[in-house]
């Protein structure tokens, strides 16, 4: 919170943040006739001694919103984009250091991945120019399954480095069970011993590195890696509950990742309700053949950190605003 | 943070909440031929002793989330829907009091407005029956304008309500400047001293009521007073920057509302850029009949917490997840 | 279909279109203090002697995207926006007359409405500046209720203008019935003779007006009535099904509307159940306080072309694409 | 047009349409420890005889949309989902078949793929039970890249199908150029000799099958390899438009595959902005390194019609609503 100076103002200035967000950002390089794809939007938000704009609207300690963009596409040029962890330490670095007002900055990147598209070498008709083997190297298709998530924040001495992602959809067709729960009035649902388990995972985990004397991990090794055991926890656990599959996500990250020290995860329960087909004379249990409604809302929302023991949550709670 | 209390865990289980996210509930009240529309969509989230079924997938502490779902309907049948944050607190109450492990419940709710549809009062054609003046009591159309938002949360001593909006979209199309702001070397923005401001408005507002003992606020009347008070802020602010209007805005609610300790706002600049239309003869500027590019990405994102003195900051400052 | 005057190809070209979809233009016209807005979402697509772009990527037939882009804002500018209807009239018919290879051009456009903001007419405190009882004459909330929308296609000779709206949400909660269906093995629905009737109004309806010797109707008189005839007739139809309802909502139109000879709509049937309570020892049926609960997917979805007799069917079936 | 029989009735129904639109289906099949997954959204429309139930709401001839819903998911049960396609033929022909008054039947479909997820084959922790090298069996991913299209139309002699995509975003690095275009008075695009050339596919394509009585095309095959020389051509077109790179796409499905007629293609010019970064004495050509803003609106929006000679063009021109 931000304390006003100004006798007997009976409304306060708490925390305030500001910047440009959504900046979308392509860079190619060239590899020789191979080029490589980073496709990336940053989002930026500077706070510091920002008082008067409010109380009086004096911009003079505000550096425009346009300049944070202008500095995002600079930037891009001048550094390169080796990773979006990279790419946000070095924005983030520079509102704080460059500009006196600005006492912390967060920079918060998603990004998309792209494959190759597998040519067939051979020529084409008359309608195209002399293309060969090699026409992949600068062709893509946008991957779409999951968003990488990066933010980066930088008070001038500390930095929390949290990655995540989202709007990855994952399914198990077995080997969950839901049952031996509490039960009130209100209790109708049937205990379950073979059902499906379905979730979109939004996941975010934080760094232990926060200073510049420390080794930085290597973001990119990591990110394939941590992405890597959550899935094969997801996948390999029998699960009695979402819960109990959450934690072994989160364990197996921690156990297997000593550069993470935090993880916080948002997994909505998507239910795949059997189909009661009995009024048509069908038999519809979980063996084979079975037929699900993939319903939409509502849906069970199991959320929970896990994190190394002796280390501070710092991640916030509502990855979710519902 | 939850401890573990078995040996040599090492992970640990964080703050974890669960329940049933994005129930849709329609009450129709019917007063003679005169009906009312309530319409909403209540998120439970539930926390308390459910170390089990993270580490074991014991759900012995588990109340099913389609317990939670059947709740909601059924309260919704018995105890009516005076409004979003009444039912909250209907809700929230009954899910701490009535069941042991769980220690803190918290009820998101949006709700929908509808208006009545005006009729002609006339008979119609053959192909309908029986209408009359009174036809309009029925019928609605729903507003579209913003969402309104409310959180109880409750740890079986304490509440905490804060209630909010989104989606309200904004403009004033001049009595808008900005100049006088910091430049670096990145800084190519030109000044303005008549520009549109444009914004769309997500907002949450923080009752002082906290206690079973104290006189409960008018939910319906303080929402549609603080709401119009945010609007004439915005309306009547001369802006030399969103943030000084943002101020505004929260300062007019804190000024007036004595129910309200805190605000938190979270406002896009929806940039609309003049057209540069000189290589076509034509001067744009801003004088009658400007033209304006609205913009999508990148936009400026202003957000700040405004409170009053004396009051404790306690709305998560991340209304955004960019 | 265009047809190839070269020998020997196997594969043509048939309809082809182009053009620059989605210019978000804003015009603020100035009448004193009092500032009115234009708010537009302008779509072109331009067709004719285009198969040389197709076949060998000679461009020396087309007209930039870009540049159709540049002329709606000039355009803007230069003529105004009367009404949608009246602005895409512009545009169509300069792109056909002005570049010979054009031979059509359709221009579709969607409109969102604004509401003036009611201000207090009192002062404000000392953060801003003179404001007065005028205020609200530069202050606006964007409706959001529902999406006016016009297409105008001309060919140098003939003219075809449908308008129509999107996301407009309405509910009748009663006066709605369902019964004397036809039954096979696969039905298990009860009947109803008391339930909620709601659909999102997708419709669009075209104009006789055809050919500039003809008098031009009044767009924006004309939108407004049908708007209202429409809702009229939804809320005073006792309806035995949607089939029905639309029906009549489309000659309710006709009837009263010389200008329009055809309109199409495409209602989804936005399903609320009632929530069975009796697990809980509740009834629930649709005396006053009953409790829907709004599903998301699957839904009816309704769709027919209601005509002026003598007129043919020009709007094409599909709205949607589900 | 549905002609009305009786008398003076000055508005007729035109064409009409209902079913149960967005019935999310998920069938598993078992093949010992390997779980298959076939996920789907079915969209049923029906027409026939059915100006009743518009002009005076008897439901006689109507099969209620939850009869619809009830046979997708039994249909699942009892025929298994061999492909969309084939699974749209089945229900097709039932409702065509079975309803008198139903005349014609058209059947949407949307597919989602998975992928296995790769596990590790090793043990895991004491949390989980029995896992072994075969989890992922049962383990998926959802793809999530493009979503996979058909539309099954019977009248009860002839079938249509019309098989597609959406969502299928690709980007060419280098290889395409735009210049020699027409010029006027607005035109102000410079030429480009190198840039980026990205869309997102939107694709129809009919099959030549349209009776019983011929062998019928591998429905999966098909599509696997349309997509693929789809997305080869588009790699391997050196492009001088997007026009250009449309045909070939659609040249090179209807050249490689007998089964296809004709292709609707809609391809939406994602525009990448090479930076100007010259205010900050930064060189921004197409060489290594450049950096380019991704826009969002507007766009250039390119479509036509690709197909085989002799054939009719019978797949509507309106992918888009834009």
């Amino acid at each position: 919170m931000t304390l006003n100076s100004r006798p007997a103002r009976p409304v306060l200035l708490g925390q305030n943040q500001y910047g440009k967000a959504e900046n979308r950002v392509v860079r190619i390089t060239r590899d020789g006739a191979t080029h490589h794809i980073k496709d990336l939007n940053v989002s930026v938000a500077l706070s510091g001694d920002m008082d008067e704009v409010h109380y009086s609207g004096s911009n003079a300690h505000v550096l425009p919103t346009d300049t944070t963009k202008n500095t995002v596409y600079a930037f891009a040029k001048e550094h390169g984009i080796e990773s979006a962890e990279q790419f946000g330490i070095h924005l983030a670095r520079h509102f704080v250091t460059s500009q006196e007002p600005i006492r912390t900055a967060r920079i918060r990147i998603e990004e998309y991945a792209w494959e190759r598209i597998e040519t067939s070498g051979a020529d084409t008709d008359a309608g195209s120019r002399a293309p060969g083997a090699d026409e992949a190297r600068h062709s893509f298709v946008r991957q779409g399954r999951e968003t990488r998530l990066t933010q980066v924040t930088y008070d001038g001495e500390r930095w929390e480095v949290v990655s995540g992602l989202k709007d990855l959809v994952v399914m198990n067709s077995t080997n969950s069970e839901f049952w031996g729960y509490a039960k009130d009035k209100y209790t109708t649902l049937k205990e379950a011993y073979d059902r499906i388990l379905a979730t979109e995972v939004s996941a975010r985990w934080r760094f232990g590195w926060s200073d510049d004397g420390q080794p930085m991990p290597d973001w990119e090794e990591s990110y394939d890696q941590v992405r890597e055991h959550m899935l094969q926890a997801f996948a390999e656990t029998y699960s009695l509950s979402l819960q109990q599959t959450l934690y072994q996500m989160g364990a197996r990250i921690i156990d297997n990742r000593g550069e993470i020290d935090e993880v916080r995860f948002s997994l909505p329960n998507k239910h795949h309700f059997l189909v009661d087909l009995e009024p048509f004379g069908l038999k519809n249990d979980t063996a084979d053949g079975a037929v699900y409604f993939a319903a939409d809302r509502p849906y069970g929302l199991i959320e929970a950190t896990v994190l190394r023991d002796g280390c501070e949550p710092r991640i916030p709670v509502d990855l979710s605003n519902l």
